[in-house]
């Protein structure tokens, strides 16, 4: 198997797509695949399928295709979402609440255990098992439930702040759903959620009548 | 000017980033800017940026930089995000909400003109200017008010038959959020937004003691 920085990082951002397609394949009663298949539901090449994974060892052989549920466990061990993640959220407006709340996230590696907001209108609310706290007790929540990934979702001139408090208590992985690119040490990963940016990208195509 | 279809999509990509970093600039007072400010900015080199616009022509003086608001501009109209999109949100959800009363849409070129979701007890909830609709009505506001952009938040079981039928009544571009792969015609273009596989691009580099 080949090490961390020997394979590409957008093979790496293809993994967890093949995972989800995987999962809804078996919700769906499949037991077996092949990268055809799985390359026609996600508009990606079966050769690109087979080259992306073959950094990983064999999978599949030839003729027979892929056991789902195989690949599943490998792809999960490899992403390292076979354990259960504690991650953070920052900023208890709409978003943040959304996805404090979203239900999406248990059952692919990853759980809220605290959301933080300095207003103090909002510290206290929220359901019985995730009541938004002050940002006073960030650090040895991080601390003390060994988070390392945490997600930023306050206004872009808070951004940065947010990020370097959450760097300086131990975070190493950053989803920022802030609208602004964040600063940070070489060690530590970051992903941009950025809807108005993939919309754009998508109006350059448009035909501007109407 | 080279036509749509000379541009690599990932330039494309790129565009609404490099747009988002100088409308940033300009805010902070910057009149003049460089590939090589931007770059520090954005974690990319200054090559790659002025080889991505050097696809739509030239922006800036060598040895003077780029004038921030010039460049603003020349972005916008490429990408076509000098004027205001019309876009509806299916599914009202907490995310759905979150999205339909994000306040960064505007000054970015897109505006929600319409909620949808299917659970009597939504309907008509919401704020005065934006209501939770009926989907019967769906079709005709899209067609009403020329809407060739949708955004999909509903669980995952019912994305694709909503996305057919926001296709059936005319949209051409689509911003996902539920965590599954849409089977569209070519000229439809989607993006997808799922947080999951984002962490899960992380959780591969991150150490996994604690």
């Amino acid at each position: 198997m080949a090490s961390v920085s020997d394979i590409p990082d957008i093979v790496i951002g293809r993994l967890p797509i093949y995972l989800r397609a995987l999962t809804q394949l078996s919700q769906q009663g499949h037991e077996i695949t092949s990268s055809h298949e799985l390359g026609q539901r996600l508009g990606i090449s079966s050769a690109q399928i087979r080259k992306d994974l073959s950094h990983f060892g064999e999978f599949g052989k030839q003729g027979t295709g892929y056991q789902i549920s195989h690949l599943q466990a490998q792809l999960k061990q490899i992403l390292q979402v076979d354990r259960e993640w504690p991650m953070v959220v920052v900023g208890a407006g709409d978003l943040g609440r959304a996805i404090a709340h979203y239900g999406g996230f248990v059952e692919r590696g990853f759980r809220v255990v605290g959301i933080f907001d300095s207003d103090p209108n909002k510290i206290g609310t929220g359901n019985a098992n995730l009541k938004v706290m002050d940002p006073a007790s960030l650090k040895s929540v991080i601390h003390d439930q060994h988070v390392k990934i945490a997600v930023i979702a306050v206004p872009a001139q808070f951004a940065q702040q947010v990020c370097d408090g959450l760097i300086d208590a131990g975070v190493h992985a950053i989803l920022n759903y802030a609208p602004i690119t964040l600063t940070v040490p070489d060690n530590v990963h970051v992903q941009y959620i950025d809807p108005v940016t993939d919309l754009q990208r998508m109006t350059y195509y448009l035909e501007s009548e109407s």
